[in-house]
């Protein structure tokens, strides 16, 4: 049997910040993107692509409900919300996770989205 | 009336790869990051948090359509998928829009994901 690093999160019922019948907001203690989490299916499923419409539809509650959790603790000033897939797209753990990253003013890269490295010229295809 | 960039996108139909009743999948021409789209709802919504819950179920749909085609005109090697929200979080344009970017293993970035420049120390908080 295969193990899956986040099919064990989800029995670590310490991690479990929020969660709804199909899908779990999980925190873990970060050294800089403070707050962040992710949103994961309970079920195994390998990328977002790989999510049920009824776990698609599921995400939309408990992304409003980590919100206001993060907003309520936090007092970020914007967020970044997403999804890697595949090991190319930067996804380590097969296991979909949608991930929310609480932004700062005072961060140094404060107003650069996940687009901005990606898409400089340093980037550009061999 | 305040003018947005992405309702006038809408407007121009040339511009539309895909749609549904409550979204579109555009794309423009893009130096570095080819292939890569955006969804945005019809309705001007200033972030994924602003979007109702009908909105956020017929991202689905459109979701998979939209990596069909891009399977099959760019034979990607990953994705990333997600929203910047706040000018703080790297959004420019204030009408929601999921970023859809096709990711190639021949890139010099291959293998980092949009969390990846976030989290590292430079980025700690002053």
């Amino acid at each position: 049997m295969n193990s899956c690093r986040f099919c064990d999160r989800l029995s670590d019922r310490t991690e479990t910040i929020l969660e709804n019948d199909l899908c779990v907001f999980l925190q873990k203690e970060e050294a800089v993107l403070i707050g962040s989490g992710l949103i994961i299916p309970r079920a195994h499923r390998e990328t977002v692509f790989d999510l049920t419409a009824a776990e698609w539809t599921a995400l939309y509650d408990i992304i409003h409900q980590a919100k206001t959790m993060l907003d309520q603790t936090y007092h970020p000033d914007g967020y970044n919300l997403g999804w890697n897939c595949g090991a190319i797209g930067g996804q380590h753990v097969f296991h979909a996770h949608l991930h929310i990253i609480p932004r700062y003013k005072n961060e140094p890269h404060a107003g650069k989205g996940i687009r901005y490295w990606l898409s400089q010229d340093e980037n550009k295809r061999k």
